[in-house]
């Protein structure tokens, strides 16, 4: 028997509907990349996403077809996001760090029909706009003042022409709550980018878990500044939480340098962040140098790699509290975060500080296991440590047009390539990437725990743990080094510096220096180079 | 176009599960009938969830069949909730505080199979059992020691018995989100009961959503005790939020008194509770008589009828703050909070208490309008008021085996039967019933905005105001008032109480003096009575 209740798809024009209805005077507020701040509010935004939506399907824009973004977390942005998904096109954001010719596969491979981007790509999309085979429109995200004299792309579109000549009457559609709305590419240190296409049901229920107050804990009395790029899987889903609960928004622009974010969140009374561990060691930086005090600001969520204890430190004597974001693109991206439950209150400083420092514990919809390389799974104890594997109704079954491979298991998880522990408290700390665990004697070594406890020697900039196949062991570690500059050290002194560190047979079996290690255009370590440099090396 | 996102039916066994897995050892505390305080886990609750299941399963409970409660807020309550609705049945709270005869028409009218009660209710049980026409067993849900040694009902089960004789593997059936999981009935002032049939979707929608930190703000870090019972809709949905977030769930049981409730709030550390203002009435003078102070409780969510702002003063002194809750059974029942946005941040106390006592804003996923008599829309400006219809995914769209009638419009809102304001942030605030408002050439007077005034008067106990026909002005408001023992006062003392606080129109026309005024069994005002007996009043 079915329940009687009304039968309403989750969709994402709903969110901005509400914001409008019920947030009308909140404020949206961006650094624009032409300079100076632009604020206006959820009406206006609304207002404006349904003049873009006429204008998008004056460009011929359909159901189901795509339209790329190379942009900055900025208020036309946002209008794209909403305009593009709630007329049931795909939001298609792409990351403008990548190389040229990844920008063109991603482009190409997502047939994006339109490429929006802001002033700063002008020089970028010009190098590749012939090579990108599906897009019929380039629209420059500036207006009329701003537009180039002289560009190598013909007909170039102004977005502020093309929103003002359009009205604002549009019925944002109604259909499927699991048609797709917007596509991200992930990209691996090797092969080409995948894509991961969300529908408006994984966002929206994606929206209400990631602003549980457990999550991201987003709500009307908040004021949010996304720090995290609006290209990297969709701001953490910040611009759907946010517009969803009617929080204030700050968009910071362009510039993730220290003193705008600290010259926006003072101005502009942040109460939330959210970001790489990057961008706030520069903010805090910046507060050092100039004697600063951070006010008012509650909370930094911290994702894309753990944050290190003395920044949680250094955040609380302003005030702020750390809560550790685990996620992937393939999870829309919010997995797991690392807040306290009911019995930690009154808990010592160490033992809250161990807790934040994991990546936390799964937030309602997410499921997490580890397994082992026979897919059994493995306790939860803190100790053991295996493969990680999630499911949820906003994690990927498949890879956009992609066959179905080894990234899913028969019975429904999706492989995430962490390696983790997860301990009684549901709380998960990963160990190592899948592909980087060195697997020594039927035991696994952690290779971030390796590195982890070597860049704390004096003399090392950096370290790169790999498994060199071994006679007896099958695979044994070896450290890959880079001094700092003017600084010495011998492979015995740095072997030395182990001990008592970890487990005996954990202790690396040799180093070797290098001038540097190769990273990827995202700033990636290519530890599959390093093995394949290292793959013949022969153990002494 | 499809998005490529896990394809993940919202179910109510998977929030128990999740529970069972993150939140092991969070525990759930009940005050029981027999007396003692009762403390396990959710690792408990979901293992003897899943024995009751069995259990069903033996009794012959299939996908689809109803299972009847009357039981207080506890832990065998609980499970029920999640082993009916888990397994595919439907959970059907029925209201102990119902006339006997509306008790027998809402167990045969939902057509349930089985029938499970605390000790509290079995002389009710044993009155009406040989009325309950679908119902082929009955279950005491109780121990052994405490079964009756004599008892009318023909081969009463015991619930102990039942869990304990069945295994705890049980596999949670997958099916669609939109199956019925749960029945409850909303009694009016006339007319047979109503069902609400609330589905899968629906339940978990509304967990999100009314776990959201503008909401009810439910987290792993609260200690939550739902005094709202859990036969009146669903505890507000209590019993589902707090366990999608893990937290830790105090269940007071039958004795909602002060004495009782300050003992739990103090010995569990209850961060947060729920229910109607009567008990935090009863709350507060407990604590006044006896000179004590509540320590740890952040939050009171007060609904059902609107806090006095005297009662939202007395909690603050305890540091309590008051959120204000409008829902409906028919709104599964969560509709508007009226918790504070970031604009109010640093408004003094004056501001503050206003939106406090107002009704609230829409949580995520509740749309609300106000139309007028024609069904036209009128505007958000805090000033006009008119007749409040909702939408939403947890609002019912039909009642339960009756054919679709004015309850709803053609465009598919819900006729709440409240006048309200909504004012430019989206605070709504209840004016009157629309059943109730007095309509005076034309214009609409609130017949709820007359009775406070007059209850203020020294001399008045109680007052209603009712609309009587007017040969001139269609309706005019007649008083009808009950005194307080031995207090006096004249009609034009009573109608001069209004000079000066009312628009000179809205003054009462007459007063008349009763001994009582007619109410239900839950203690509703009956005014469809009093219009009654004053249908042939004649205007002077």
């Amino acid at each position: 028997m079915r329940g009687q209740m009304m039968d309403q798809p989750l969709l994402i024009s709903a969110l901005l509907k509400h914001a409008e209805t019920y947030h009308g005077d909140t404020e949206i507020v961006s650094r624009t990349v032409e300079g100076p701040i632009h604020r206006y509010t959820y009406r206006e935004a609304a207002r404006r996403s349904r003049q873009l939506a006429n204008a998008l399907a004056g460009l011929g824009v359909k159901h189901g077809d795509a339209v790329g973004t190379l942009a900055w977390n900025g208020y036309r942005h946002y209008e794209i996001y909403f305009a593009v998904s709630g007329a049931g096109a795909i939001c298609h954001t792409v990351n403008p760090r990548l190389f040229a010719e990844q920008i063109s596969y991603i482009i190409n491979h997502g047939e994006d029909q339109v490429l929006m981007f802001d002033l700063s790509f002008l020089p970028q999309v010009e190098q590749i706009a012939a090579e990108l085979t599906t897009v019929r429109h380039f629209v420059l995200m500036t207006d009329k003042a701003n537009m180039p004299r002289e560009t190598s792309i013909d007909n170039l579109l102004c977005y502020e022409d093309l929103v003002n000549s359009h009205s604002d009457e549009y019925e944002w559609p109604e259909f499927d709550e699991n048609t797709a709305s917007s596509l991200c590419y992930t990209s691996g240190t090797t092969g080409n980018p995948k894509g991961v296409l969300y529908s408006h049901r994984s966002t929206v229920l994606h929206a209400f878990a990631s602003s549980l107050p457990d999550s991201l804990d987003i709500s009307a009395q908040a004021c949010v500044m996304p720090v995290v790029p609006m290209f990297h899987v969709n701001g953490w889903g910040l611009p759907y939480s946010c517009t969803m609960n009617g929080a204030k928004l700050v968009l910071p622009g362009p510039k993730m340098d220290g003193v705008n974010l600290y010259e926006l969140i003072e101005s502009e009374n942040v109460t939330m962040t959210a970001g790489v561990p990057t961008v706030w060691m520069m903010l805090l930086q910046h507060c050092q140098r100039n004697h600063l005090k951070i006010h008012g600001l509650k909370r930094v969520v911290i994702g894309g790699s753990a944050a290190p204890e003395s920044m949680i430190d250094q955040l609380a004597e302003h005030g702020t509290e750390v809560r550790q974001l685990w996620g992937m693109t393939e999870l829309s991206p919010c997995g797991t975060t690392s807040t306290p439950k009911f019995k930690h209150i009154g808990c010592d400083t160490p033992t809250l500080r161990q807790l934040q420092t994991k990546q936390g514990r799964p937030i309602y919809g997410v499921g997490i296991r580890i397994v082992d390389d026979g897919g059994k799974p493995l306790p939860h104890d803190g100790v053991a440590f295996g493969n990680l594997q999630v499911r949820g109704p906003w994690v990927l079954s498949r890879y956009f047009k992609r066959e179905l491979d080894n990234s899913h298991t028969d019975d429904g998880w999706f492989n995430t390539g962490d390696v983790v522990t997860i301990d009684r408290d549901g709380y998960m700390k990963i160990t190592d990437r899948t592909k980087d665990v060195i697997k020594s004697g039927g035991e696994w070594i952690s290779s971030i725990e390796l590195e982890n406890i070597l860049v704390g020697h004096p003399a090392v900039a950096e370290a790169a743990a790999i498994g060199v196949v071994h006679p007896k062991w099958d695979e044994r570690p070896l450290m890959a080094v880079v001094l700092k500059p003017g600084a010495s050290a011998t492979r015995d002194e740095l072997i030395g510096y182990y001990e008592g560190k970890i487990a005996k047979w954990w202790t690396p079996d040799d180093v070797v220096f290098l001038e540097e290690l190769p990273h990827t255009a995202t700033g990636k370590l290519q530890k599959m180079k390093l093995r394949e440099m290292f793959k013949d090396y022969q153990w002494k």
